[in-house]
C-alpha cells in the first residue's frame, strides 16, 4: 500500500456564518488547504457533511464545491456518516490515493447549522440515531447521551461534578484558538451552575453547534520534495461500526467501535496508547470523552473521569486532549468536526499550536464519532 | 493497482414497498449479493443513497445497514452524489479494495421514495440542483431537463416524436425483467399521447420513482477460485463533475462530465465505444439517453436520436441500451439506480439476462448521472 501524507490544511472560524453559504464556507477551507499545500489542484474531492440536504436544501456537495473552487470536472462525492462524516471523508481520500486511482485528494468537511431554528436542527441531528426505534420514540441526541451518562454514573459511582475537568480543559485551550466558537474560559462554578438540558447533561457538558469547514490535502508520501517542514504521515486509518441503536448493544457503556477502530490503527502505525502525544477525541458530551479515553486504552473501564480529575488531559499532561478546544469549545459543526480534528493534530505535529502546543508532539491521534458511538473513524498521524 | 472483480449481485423488485423500511430493502439486496458471492461477510460496506435523511428521517445508513445484515462492527459509510450515488458507492468500494485497506467490499444502493407525497419528493430531488441559482428560482428537475430538451430540438431539428424509440425500447425490455417497475410494452401512440409534464417532456419521456435496492460484492480478482462462472472484472472505473448549475456550462447540450469520465474508463479498459457490447445508460429522461450516447462516442453530436430511430438500441442492435428496462421502465429509485445498472451489466456478461440477453456480451458499460449531468460515474466490466 502507498504511504500517504498530509501536505496542506485549512479551516474557517466556527461561528454563526449567516452571510456565507455552504459553498463559500467549504471553499474558504479548501482553498486555504490548497494554498498551504503549494498545489492548485487535486485529482479527487471527498466532502464530509451530514445536514445540508435538510438544513440548506442542497445535496450534491461534491459537484457544488468542486466547481466553486475552480476544479470543475474533478471527481467529487459526499461521504456521510452522521457526526463522523469528516473523518469518513478523510478515510475516503486516503483510500482514493492509496489505491493509485488518484494521485492527490482533498478532504473537506463542511456544516451549516445556525441558519435553521434550533428545534429543526435537533430533529435533523436525530436522523443519526435509529429513526424507527430511537428518534420516532422522541429520544433526541442529547437525551440518548444523558441516558448513557446517568447509567455510567450509577455503575461507576461518579458524581456530575467529576466531569467538570473535561469542559474546563476544553475551554482553557480554546482561549488560544482564533477559530474556536467559544474563546472564554470557564471554571467549576460555571460548570456546576449551568442550565440543565437533559439530566445529568447540562449546558457545559454539551458541545455547541456552529457553521464551519476544514480541509486537508493528501498525496503519496514518496512524491513530496523536502521543503523544510516536517512530513506528516497518515500512519493509521481505520473505522468500525456498532449498532445504530444504543439499546441494541450488550454494554452501552463501552464504545466497541472505538476499540475496534483504534486497535487496527495502532497496529497499522506500530504504536500503542503510551505513544500518543496528543489525542483529539470526540467530546460531543463529557461522557463521550470519558468513554473514548477508556475504549482507546488511556484509562481503565469506568475510570475515564480520573484523567481529568488528576490534571492529565492538559497540553502538559500525560494524555493531552481537546488541545484546540475540542468539540466542547472549538465547536461541533457536525459533518466538519472530523476534519477540524485532523487539522488540529497536524498543527500540533508541525509545532504550530501556539499557546497550547504539546511539547515535542510527534504522534497524534484523531477519533471522530458518528451517532452515539455507532460509527467511529480513527486516524493516527506521525511527524517524520 | 489490484485488479478488482464482482463476485456477487443482488436486487429487489422496484415498486411501492410501503411495507418495507430502508434497512429491510437494503438488507434484501445486500444479503442476495452475499449469497450469490458465496461469502458471509465483507470488510467494508459503501451505501449509495440520496434522500433518506429528508424522506425517511434517517441518515447514517452505513451503521444502520451493516448492523441489520449481521455485519455489526464492519466499516460502513454512505456516499451521496444525487442520482449518481449508486455508481459512486461502487467506486468507493472499488477504491477501498484496490487500496489494499479492505480485502472485500459490498456496495449497496437503496432508495425509498413512495412513502412521501410526490410534491415533497419533487422538492427533495431538486436538492441535486443548485439550491441558490436553480431550485430556489422554482426550477424542478424535470423543468431543467425540459429546457435542455427544447434547446436540443431547436439546435438539431428533432421533433418530440423522434425520441419515442428510447421509451419503446426500454418498456419492451422491461417486459422480461421481473424486478422492473413497469412490465408493460408501450407504442408510438401511447408515447405521443401521454400527458405533458414540462413541455416537451411528457410522461413517457420521464423515468418513474420507486423504492428499491441493489448490491454487488467486490474482491481482488487474484483471490477468486475458479467456480465455473465467468469472471467479471472491473476494467474501468472513473468519475467526473461539471458545474452543478446547467446555465454555467459553455454548452448545456454536451455532457462534458460523461465525456471525461468515459474517456478515462475506456483508456483504463483498453477499449473504445466500438467494443462495448451493452451500455446501461442513465435515461432519466429521453434527452439524457441521447446526450449520453453522444458524449460516450456512440453517435455524432446532435445525432443521438438517430440510433433509436434506426433500431440500433435493442438487445440485437449495434448499441444495446436499457436492456433490462433502463431508468424509464425498470424504474429510477435515485440513489439505487447506479447499482441496478451494474447488476444488470453483470447479468448480461454472465449470460443471465433471459429474453433480452445481448448475444455474446463480453464487455459492458454502466454510466450513472447525478444532477443534470453534473456528476457522472462510468464503469466498464469485462467477462474473462
Amino acid at each position: 500500500m502507498r504511504e500517504i501524507a498530509i501536505i496542506g490544511i485549512g479551516q474557517t472560524p466556527i461561528d454563526e456564518h449567516w452571510e456565507k453559504s455552504l459553498r463559500v464556507l467549504a471553499g474558504e477551507a479548501a482553498l486555504s488547504a490548497l494554498v498551504d499545500s503549494g498545489r492548485d489542484s487535486v485529482d479527487g474531492i471527498y466532502v464530509g457533511n451530514m445536514l445540508s440536504g435538510a438544513a440548506s436544501h442542497q445535496q450534491h456537495l461534491g459537484a457544488l464545491i468542486a466547481d466553486w473552487i475552480g476544479l470543475r470536472y474533478t471527481e467529487a462525492f459526499k461521504i456521510e456518516s452522521a457526526c463522523g462524516s469528516g473523518g469518513a471523508a478523510l478515510r475516503s481520500a486516503v483510500m482514493a490515493v492509496a489505491s493509485g486511482m488518484q494521485e492527490s485528494a482533498l478532504a473537506v468537511g463542511v456544516e451549516k447549522m445556525t441558519d435553521s431554528p434550533g428545534s429543526e436542527i435537533t430533529a435533523h441531528l436525530a436522523t443519526a440515531a435509529d429513526a424507527d426505534w430511537e428518534a420516532d420514540q422522541g429520544v433526541s441526541f442529547v437525551a440518548l447521551n444523558a441516558l448513557i451518562m446517568r447509567r455510567y454514573m450509577y455503575e461507576y459511582g461518579w458524581k456530575h461534578a467529576d466531569f467538570a475537568g473535561f469542559s474546563i480543559n476544553a475551554h482553557a485551550n480554546a482561549v488560544h484558538n482564533p477559530n474556536a466558537r467559544f474563546q472564554d474560559p470557564i471554571n467549576e462554578t460555571i460548570y456546576n451552575k449551568s442550565a440543565m438540558i437533559a439530566e445529568p447533561i447540562n449546558l457545559m457538558d454539551a458541545s455547541p453547534m456552529g457553521d464551519g469547514a476544514a480541509a486537508v490535502v493528501v498525496v503519496p508520501a514518496d512524491t513530496i520534495k523536502p521543503n523544510g517542514r516536517p512530513l506528516i504521515m497518515i500512519a493509521g486509518s481505520s473505522s468500525a461500526t456498532d449498532s445504530i441503536a444504543v439499546h441494541d448493544r450488550r454494554d452501552p457503556l463501552w464504545l466497541t467501535a472505538a476499540e475496534r477502530s483504534v486497535k487496527k490503527a495502532y497496529t497499522q502505525a506500530g504504536v500503542g496508547p503510551q505513544d500518543i502525544d496528543v489525542f483529539e477525541l470526540h467530546d460531543a458530551f463529557t461522557i463521550m470523552a470519558a468513554l473514548s479515553l477508556e475504549a482507546c486504552g488511556f484509562a481503565e473501564r469506568g475510570q475515564g473521569p480520573r484523567l481529568a480529575l488528576d490534571g492529565q488531559i492538559s497540553p502538559q499532561g500525560r494524555v493531552p486532549i481537546a488541545t484546540r478546544g475540542g468539540l466542547k469549545a472549538r465547536g461541533h459543526p457536525v459533518g466538519a468536526t472530523g476534519m477540524y480534528q485532523i487539522v488540529e493534530v497536524v498543527q500540533q505535529l508541525r509545532g504550530e499550536a501556539g499557546e497550547t502546543q504539546v511539547p515535542n508532539a510527534r504522534i497524534g491521534m484523531a477519533q471522530n464519532i458518528g451517532g452515539s458511538g455507532s460509527n467511529i473513524v480513527t486516524h493516527i498521524l506521525k511527524s517524520v
